[in-house]
C-alpha cells in the first residue's frame, strides 16, 4: 500500500465517522430515547475502517462526484452495514462478546437494546438515503433505497446469514460457500460500488464495471477473512477468531486448504483490478481498494 | 358499524393480505432461503384486521387515488408493522408466545430467524416503497420513504418500544404515558393518513386534517387497547391479556381508572371524526374507521 492510499482510507474514515456522528447528534434532539441513541453510537461509532464508504465514495469520484457529495450515501451503507453486526452478534446468532476490541452492543447494553438499537440504524440507513441530502435527484435516490433494500434483504445480506447459520449444523459444497459469501458479505460491497455508479450518473458500460469490480473485491474481502479467521489471532482482529472452524461452519479454507485460498484470492483481486479498465489512471484508488481488502491483517 | 363498512374493511383486508402472499411469493424466487421466507410468511399472513392499509387506502381514497393505486404502499406499511410485532413478541421483549391465536415467530420458528424475518420485512417495506409500483413520481416515493423511516424509527415507533419496556422498572405519568404511546403506536398510524395524502397530492391544509385525524386516531386505537388489556381474556384476544398490568406498565387505565379512559376515548373519537369536516360526506368510510378502531373487541 502506498501512503498516500492509506492516508486516503483514514482521512475517509474520519470523514464517514465524523458525518455519523453529526447526524446521531442531530437525531438525539428529537426525543429519542437517550439509551437507544447510545446504543446506535457504541454500535456505529467503533473505529471501524469504513471499507464500503469508501468503496463507494470512490465509485462515485470516478464520474467527478465530490467526496462531500457521495459522503450521506455512504453513511446510509456503513449504517446497515453496523446494524447487521450488532444483530449478528446477538446471543441468538453469533453469540459474540467482542467487537473492534470492545464489547458487543448486547453485552454493553442488553438484548432487547441491541435488537432495537440494530432495527433503528435499518430504518436510518433509508431515511437518508431517500432524504434530499443524498441526491437532488429523488429518482437516483429511489433507485438507491430499492438497491440498497435489495442488497441488505432476503436475497442478499439476510439471505445468506440465515444460510450461514444453517450451514452450522450440515456439510456444504463450495459452490454452496460462495453463494452464501456473496449474498452475505458480496451483496453490500457490490452495492457500495453499484451505488457509486447511480451517484455519478454512469453508463451502462461504466455501470457493469463497477458491479464486477463490486462482486471480485466482495469475494476477495470474502477469502481474505477466511484466511484471517485460521491465522490471524483475537488481539489482533479485535474479536474472537477460529470461530467459524470451531463451529464447523463450513468455509473455503476447510475445504481446499490454506494455500488454495491464497491462489483464489490473488486471483480474485487481479479480476477486481482489471474489471476497472475502462476507467484508466483515475480508478488507482480503487485498484488499491482491492489489494489493501486483500492484505489487511485485521 | 354499518354492514357495507364492515364489508369494506373484509375486502380490504383480503386485497392486502393476497396482494402481501403474491409479493412474499415473488421473493421466494430470488434465491431466498426458503426458512426466511416462511418465517416472513407466518408474521405477515395471519389474520391481521390490516387497520393501518385501510386508513392509508381510504386517506388516499379522498383524493381519488383507486384502491389498487394504494395497495403497494399499504402493504409496505404493514411489512413494518408485522415486523414489529415479530420484534416485540421476542424473548428480551414482550416473550410472547401467542400472537393472534398462533404461535408466535420465535416459537414457531427460532429466535435468529425471527429476528431476521423482521429485519427482511422492514428492509421489504421500504424496497415497495420506493418501487415504481409505489407511485410514479419518484419524489412521492422517497418522501413516502423518508416519512415512513421517520414514523418507524428512533423517534417514532422504535422509540416508542425503547420507553415502554423502560416504564416497565419505573412509574410514569400520565404526559410520558401520552409520548410513548404516541411514539409506539401513534406514529405509524399517523403515517397510514398521511402517506394517504402524499400519495393522493394533498394541499397543505388537507395534509394537516389527515395528520390530524390520524394522530388522533392513533391515540383511539391505545386507548382501546388499553381498555381491551383489562377488560377481554385471551380467548377473543388471540394473545395474552392482563399483561400490562401483570408487568407492572404504567397505563392510563391503571394511573386514571376505566370510566375515566372510556370517556377520554370517546372525546377522542370525535375529534378524530371532526377532523374530516373539510372532506364532507367522502370520507364517511374514514369517521367509520374511527370509530371501529375505539369499538373493536379484538
Amino acid at each position: 500500500m502506498s501512503d498516500d492510499f492509506l492516508q486516503c482510507l483514514q482521512s475517509t474514515a474520519e470523514r464517514v465517522s465524523a458525518r455519523l456522528d453529526d447526524l446521531l447528534r442531530q437525531r438525539a434532539k428529537d426525543a429519542r430515547p437517550p439509551r437507544l441513541i447510545e446504543a446506535m453510537r457504541h454500535g456505529v461509532l467503533n473505529g471501524g475502517k469504513r471499507i464500503r464508504p469508501l468503496l463507494l465514495i470512490e465509485s462515485a469520484a470516478l464520474f467527478g462526484v465530490a467526496k462531500k457529495d457521495a459522503l450521506q450515501a455512504a453513511c446510509a451503507l456503513e449504517c446497515v452495514h453496523c446494524y447487521s453486526l450488532i444483530h449478528d452478534d446477538l446471543p441468538s446468532m453469533d453469540d459474540d462478546d467482542l467487537r473492534r476490541g470492545l464489547p458487543t452492543v448486547h453485552r454493553a447494553f442488553d438484548e432487547a437494546t441491541a435488537i432495537m438499537a440494530g432495527d433503528a440504524l435499518l430504518t436510518l440507513a433509508f431515511e437518508l438515503t431517500a432524504d434530499e441530502a443524498c441526491h437532488y435527484d429523488p429518482a437516483i435516490r429511489s433507485e438507491l433505497v430499492v438497491l440498497l433494500a435489495k442488497a441488505s434483504g432476503g436475497a442478499g445480506m439476510i439471505g445468506g446469514q440465515i444460510l450461514d447459520i444453517a450451514a452450522e449444523s450440515k456439510t456444504i459444497d463450495e459452490a454452496q460457500i460462495r453463494l452464501l459469501q456473496s449474498m452475505k458479505t458480496g451483496a453490500l460491497i457490490r452495492f457500495a460500488c453499484e451505488a457509486g455508479a447511480v451517484l455519478g450518473g454512469a453508463n451502462d458500460t461504466q455501470r457493469r464495471a463497477l458491479i464486477s469490480y463490486g462482486e471480485k473485491t466482495g469475494l476477495a474481502f470474502q477469502l481474505a477473512d477466511d484466511l484471517l479467521d485460521v491465522t490471524s489471532d483475537a488481539g489482533v482482529m479485535g474479536k474472537a477468531t477460529g470461530k467459524d472452524q470451531e463451529r464447523g461452519k463450513g468455509t473455503l479454507v476447510g475445504l481446499v486448504g490454506i494455500e488454495r485460498v491464497r491462489e483464489l484470492l490473488s486471483q480474485t483481486v487481479d479480476e477486481a483490478i482489471g474489471a476497472l479498465e475502462i476507467f484508466g489512471l483515475e480508478a488507482d484508488v480503487s485498484r488499491e481498494i482491492a489489494r489493501f481488502v486483500a492484505e489487511r491483517t485485521h
